[in-house]
């Protein structure tokens, strides 16, 4: 029964996203009619309900239009959309992170309300409000009892650890809430997690680019990065990562699975499954983020390497940060073999996150709030993502290439080779825009005429905010 | 005209206060009457709610008792007060710690609400309740404000670095809120801190006993603890660190300056300039904790070493976790030269401390709350304090030694040589009980006779618990 209902819930996503494929494969061009709704409901069986719901996600993704009393046509685009980066070739020797005062800088950029916000890869927390969620929290917040405002002692809050545990069953993974332990947020669970299978001087493999807050890490604990060629749209290169193994002496890997930052890559699920067992074949942890897993714009939520782990060496990390409410600080991770040690270093980084915000958010997932938020906020990054990735198309000058990401808030674009992305971030801030420069995602002065751009917040301002950029990066020509 | 106020409402302590120390001092002994109201009020030309409100201290304390129609007398406690702990002589070489699983045992035993609770030093989250504390906090998650939600980034909140630094300039340290990083409780700011001044491999010294969850720090972060003989009233041996720091190679020292945890010390002022000098010759970062520094029974609240701090060589570390509410795990570090550093090492273990409750204490310590919050909390503890030393004395055998803190939450109790405090730990969760066996508070196995004991949930129950462990600890004799 409930199968059911949730069957009937998804269907116009379905929908939605078999058309917005159609589109992208050439079978409706820009400018074409699509089948009416009535049209549709007739074949596809389907009410006419559903058919509008469906045809409103591609509108907000910008994929089509209606034209008054004519009907639903396929946007037009430029003709020919910009190519996307090549398989990244980052250096191959294991280098120390060093460009730590430029992400501080880029993080302080994201407190100043004058600037338009495509740096730090803040969600939006204005457009989709997890309205729920925070009359919980208050009510939570309002009550007089022990427990409320005690502290909640490593693995963490129970209640919680239930909710994310039935998710992870969900998407094929053997854990019960035993499995898990509560972190403040996903970069905690990343740093206990390289505590808890590294050394100092280690050698972490990763993917390349990498979310910057993942390098500041390993510069922190003193390991070093090893860089791995990474594709745009699979994720990490698997023949590059073996003859890594082989040739270095490597004691973990960390992997942004689904939907990496900078990247948008998503490593199919059978590049999952080979990942897992290559690295078990020699031991070796890994450790998996997938912050923006539920961020998907269509087809169905992505799996997790850590389904295929049978050896207890994935460590599962992430948080309802990028997805729900970032100032609540509350992730996970799922350390399989390692839970001992990251429960006991979780007690020693801060004895225990903060109560109320586990409670509020255990509160909310068990009313079924969460799905229906997370519904809302994959249609909006989608329409935002779309609007985003045609602007850079509009302003950016001949040569740029940018990813195609199906998930989560940020894209990746490469400008042409004369573009220094640290000069046009300090161009950019004078004319009041914030953005990511290439170089924080490398540990090794790659990405240098690469920036990140957030899509989150897209408006109108910030496509006057794209024209211009697109400006400053011709003017580098010169 | 302020001031006017505050003093007002401080004179009752400090009749209180001066009255304690008469007694202390055996000026009034058990069983003697003591000024009446109304001769006090006429001696000292003060107010009848005045004196009344001092006489209602002292009774809280357990220090004098009501006798009807009579008036106020010194209570009867055994003729001869234990005697206190003698200095600490802990061994002198550096030593890796090791009691991982039995500090996670004691934990954990405070998540069972079927134990009495003497274990963990949790304070009393149910007699005191900061209830405007609670109602602001609810009222800020109910708000759809995006700077709510969002990321805190490091430093922290404004609003609240501005509450905490207006009152460490009230104690004489020369800061302002640009020398703030709040943290997710003063644990985290312990690691922090040392992670900002030492690597692995390094030697720490540290006072001995000592809260064992900064032993746990300096194992995980694989740091030596080098532990300095300690004085159960004055803290920290000066003599014996100058020794120790002739002798070996040290890279910072950590104090816990006022109210040590389990010692309940309290270093004297002169000694922390002197304390803060000896460091500073030898260019050696001094962490200071003060958790409980606004935890005090009688007097003014102690100094910190961070107000005789000319180099910036300081890291003062606190938290609202003992005095205020401990899940909302808000704290901060005043780090000096180390601040940089510091910011960014914040960063990188979990971006933020959770957004919420750093601005509901902001908003709380703006409205003057925190103040009458902490004097009616100080009034609590000091009376149970009074209460649970008593009954060590009434109930535990000869040879028994007890501190006398004169603020904090924790006693520590030496009990006769042939005392085990694992076992004694072991039987007393059989009887229901838990408390922190001596182990756990030391590097290199001392203490196996000592226990702390958690005074902040005194009740009935507790009397009838410590009758019991006094009866097992007196049965470890055969």
């Amino acid at each position: 029964m409930e199968v059911q209902t949730k069957q009937d819930s998804f269907l116009y996503e379905q929908v939605a996203s078999e058309l917005a494929e159609l589109i992208r494969m050439g079978t409706f061009r820009a400018g074409e009619r699509i089948p009416s709704v009535r049209q549709m409901s007739r074949q596809r069986k389907i009410s006419i309900t559903t058919v509008l719901q469906a045809y409103m996600i591609l509108e907000n993704q910008g994929l089509i239009e209606t034209k008054p009393q004519s009907g639903y046509y396929v946007r037009s685009t430029p003709s020919s959309p910009l190519p996307e980066p090549e398989l990244s070739t980052p250096r191959q020797d294991p280098t120390l992170v060093s460009v730590r005062d430029l992400v501080m800088m880029v993080l302080k950029d994201s407190l100043n309300p004058d600037l338009i916000q495509l740096g730090a890869a803040i969600p939006n927390t204005q457009l989709v409000i997890p309205t729920r969620l925070y009359r919980i929290m208050a009510s939570l917040a309002r009550q007089v009892k022990h427990e409320f405002n005690m502290y909640e002692i490593p693995p963490g809050n129970e209640a919680l650890r239930i909710q994310i545990a039935q998710r992870l069953v969900g998407i094929g993974c053997n854990v019960t809430q035993a499995d898990i332990e509560i972190t403040s947020g996903c970069l905690e669970a990343f740093t206990l997690s390289l505590r808890a299978v590294c050394n100092p001087g280690d050698t972490v493999a990763i993917e390349s680019p990498m979310y910057f807050g993942v390098l500041q890490i390993l510069e922190s604990l003193q390991l070093k990065a090893l860089e791995i060629p990474t594709h745009p749209r699979e994720g990490i290169s698997l023949s590059a990562l073996r003859f890594a193994i082989e040739h270095n002496s490597i004691q973990a890997c960390l992997v942004l699975s689904n939907f990496n930052n900078p990247l948008g890559s998503c490593i199919p699920d059978d590049n999952k499954q080979q990942l897992v067992k290559l690295l078990a074949d020699h031991d070796i942890p890994l450790i998996e983020g997938d912050v923006c897993g539920e961020l998907y714009f269509t087809g169905a939520r992505p799996g997790v390497c850590k389904a295929y782990d049978h050896k207890g060496l994935v460590l599962l990390c992430s948080s309802f940060s990028k997805d729900l409410v970032p100032g609540y600080r509350v992730g996970w991770v799922v350390p399989g073999r390692f839970k001992s040690t990251i429960e006991w270093l979780k007690y020693t980084t801060n004895v225990a996150t903060a109560t109320l915000p586990q409670l509020a958010i255990a509160r909310f997932l068990e009313s079924g709030g969460y799905e229906h938020h997370l519904r809302s906020i994959r249609r909006l990054y989608a329409g935002f993502m779309s609007q985003l990735s045609q602007a850079v198309m509009r302003y950016f000058p001949e040569g740029t290439r940018v990813t195609r990401p199906n998930g989560g808030i940020v894209l990746w674009v490469q400008m042409p080779d004369y573009v220094d992305s640290l000069k046009l971030y300090k161009q950019a801030l004078q004319a009041g825009i914030t953005l990511a420069p290439g170089y924080i995602f490398s540990a090794s002065e790659q990405y240098c005429n690469f920036i990140r751009l957030n899509a989150a917040w897209w408006s109108y301002e910030t496509d006057r905010a794209m024209r211009r950029l697109g400006e400053l990066v011709a003017e580098q020509k010169k």
